[in-house]
């Protein structure tokens, strides 16, 4: 009954989550195979189809390293040496050579001494911090009020206090620190590139300021790493400063194309959060087959910049067909395209419209993942988004601002 | 200066983690080549060779699964058809049609309405007991005192209050339960089979007691599934209970032979879950090749008995030498044979000898995995332990206990 009710809540407010079914097709990403949404609708607002091809634009396979030929073949070799999964924590029979060369290969991306594979983004998040806060006593923990929920979740589990500094602003970041007792222990944690809206942080003014008042810094990296710096590492290394954060925390799954989380920092931390990570400590290790495919992707992603400049360029085409239609969005520096719908039922009925009558998906980024108010369609352009399908896109858009009547850019 | 004294502490206290590192060889599972210990050790107890085999007697990969070539023809078929991995959260481009299927499976395996695949059981556990215990209003949540890591920090995550009842132990929990206030919504969370001495839960009788307190149930069977009932579906199959707990949970990354977890229950209990757990929405899905390779072997395993047999078969020689060498182990009817040294440096030395001299890898399971004084060797036997590798095993593990002057058995 109490789950009945909260369900029906979240289907009156609109919030009741659907996902769409889809299936990869041979070669052909960004197009896929879309199979309904799951639940099944009623029907009410969405045609229910027998499976039809759509264009996937809101992927964070961002270089489509998932299409990678040479990534496969990677993988697949690797199955024939090493079979499946890795049969143990990293403890008991679960930690394979392939694990060892992946944290060595993380370490030089970040040009750190360690790195520390996690099952998960996710988990790296909620269990390094949970652990840097729940054992180093009085640990003070300055965190930015935009950050993913993984190291919101991390923060609050570790029990330490805590102190939200504005997004993205050093002056109140500084005032905060100022105003803290000196002789805490304290640590800044913060994102690189915010995924919702695209936005990059500060690094250095961060660190200047981790730098005066004696803090550690915590630098997620998740939507950076692969696509900025000229190696991939992420926007710190793009600015220079890959050196300064104590702990960058990074994914496999999205521009490298698999499944995973990490931490690079000096040898004592990661050995630290290595020996008291529960969520570390206490799960099977990553298959060494993801483990084998993401040190090629890495190392492929260290060399080659063909993916990047595509990506890029694929970027820059859709943003500015955008300005040229006057359809609004947030205008950044970085490979999300946040079209901004600001109304829950409109984004929606956007996405919805999109797919049925234009065959492309943009999942709608509604409260509580954005504030009320600033709904959107995120869109993130790949390499293998074609002039065609940009043209599609753009048609399909005009045609929903019509429809919905909502306004344009200025 | 804190992270060297506190890893110094652990070295003191012979409760620094060395993993070992380990590359399976193509067919030859459960025989690997041992890379050595990470981080690399000083040599004092280790003597640091060029690889070499051994042969692995504590995988969690029970049934081999790992290494069964219809399951990685599944997976390279997978890779050629899907790429790697999922590209996104479950709900923003992230929802395969292999992740549907594969749900669909788990649901029929466990006889229920649905299921809900994770990253992984530990995150599985996490998120679905901190999502009830934060979101049911005034849930009161009994737990086994042995219960695993991942559901200890569930529940403590989630701030509701707990009952922390005798191991095992229907009569405590009675008590407990008569104790409390009746009209609080109830929670009784346990394990199946519990890892580390390989004992059973009595689920018959504690679900009696749920239904006289009207209490929901969940159920960990991370070390069954795949390997009790005449499907594989666990303990709660073999014991013809499957029906009751309100929610079973299991992990893909064992006897299943890949990575990942799962919640199977009622529509409504799993789409609740699958609204609100963080865990189970902010992070990007498991690969759709992984989640292919699950299904198969699920299927696989609900219609094959070879496996099962085969392991029996070889935990029943294992348990019988040991028995006819007096070498002391916890009697149980499971598969996990646990070796009793009762000392943390023993056992450590005890792990390190078989290592060295025989070519044999067993971690030492030490504080805080489990109590102090109960220190031990965890053995898992397999379907492909040859006699010949349990004869070795045996003559290993007596030169041990006769070097160490170890207690017999009675």
């Amino acid at each position: 009954m109490f789950f009945a009710t909260r369900l029906g809540e979240l289907q009156r407010e609109g919030r009741y989550r659907y996902f769409a079914e889809l299936e990869r097709l041979p070669g052909r990403f960004p197009v896929a195979l879309f199979h309904g949404r799951n639940p099944a609708t009623d029907g009410a607002s969405l045609r229910q189809t027998t499976p039809r091809e759509v264009t996937i634009w809101c992927s964070n396979d961002y270089l489509a390293m998932g299409e990678n030929q040479h990534l496969r073949q990677v993988i697949k070799d690797a199955v024939d040496r090493l079979g499946s999964g890795a049969g143990g924590t990293r403890n008991i029979a679960g930690t394979a050579h392939e694990h060892i060369k992946l944290e060595k290969t993380l370490a030089r991306l970040h040009q750190k001494e360690s790195a520390l594979v996690f099952t998960s983004g996710y988990v790296a998040n909620e269990t390094s911090l949970s652990t840097l806060g729940r054992t180093i006593p009085n640990l003070l923990i300055f965190s930015d009020a935009w950050n993913h929920n993984s190291m919101i979740a991390g923060i609050r589990n570790s029990g330490a206090d805590k102190v939200i500094f504005n997004h993205n602003d050093p002056a109140d970041l500084a005032a905060k620190l100022a105003a803290a007792d000196p002789s805490r222990p304290k640590l800044i944690a913060f994102e690189s590139l915010y995924s919702m809206d695209g936005d990059i942080a500060p690094i250095a003014e961060f660190c200047d300021l981790a730098d005066r008042y004696g803090a550690m810094t915590y630098l997620d990296e998740v939507h950076a790493v692969g696509l900025y710096g000229p190696h991939g590492a992420g926007i710190a290394e793009r600015d220079g400063v890959a050196h300064r954060p104590t702990i960058i925390q990074g994914t496999l799954g999205k521009a490298f194309g698999l499944v995973g989380g990490y931490i690079a920092g000096s040898r004592l931390v990661v050995d630290y959060i290595r020996s008291h990570a529960p969520g570390f400590i206490f799960t099977t290790s990553l298959p060494p087959i993801i483990a084998a495919g993401a040190n090629w992707s890495i190392n492929h992603l260290m060399n080659s910049q063909a993916e990047r400049l595509a990506q890029q360029a694929s970027v820059a085409r859709v943003k500015q067909r955008l300005r040229l239609q006057r359809i609004p969005f947030l205008e950044t520096s970085s490979h999300v395209v946040p079209v901004m719908v600001r109304n829950a039922t409109h984004a929606l009925e956007a996405s919805n419209y999109l797919l049925d009558y234009h065959n492309i998906y943009i999942q709608p980024i509604n409260y509580p993942t954005v504030p009320r108010g600033s709904e959107r369609l995120r869109i993130t352009p790949g390499p293998f988004h074609t002039e065609t399908m940009v043209d599609k896109l753009i048609i399909g858009l005009s045609e929903v601002w019509e429809k919905l009547s909502l306004d344009r850019a200025a």
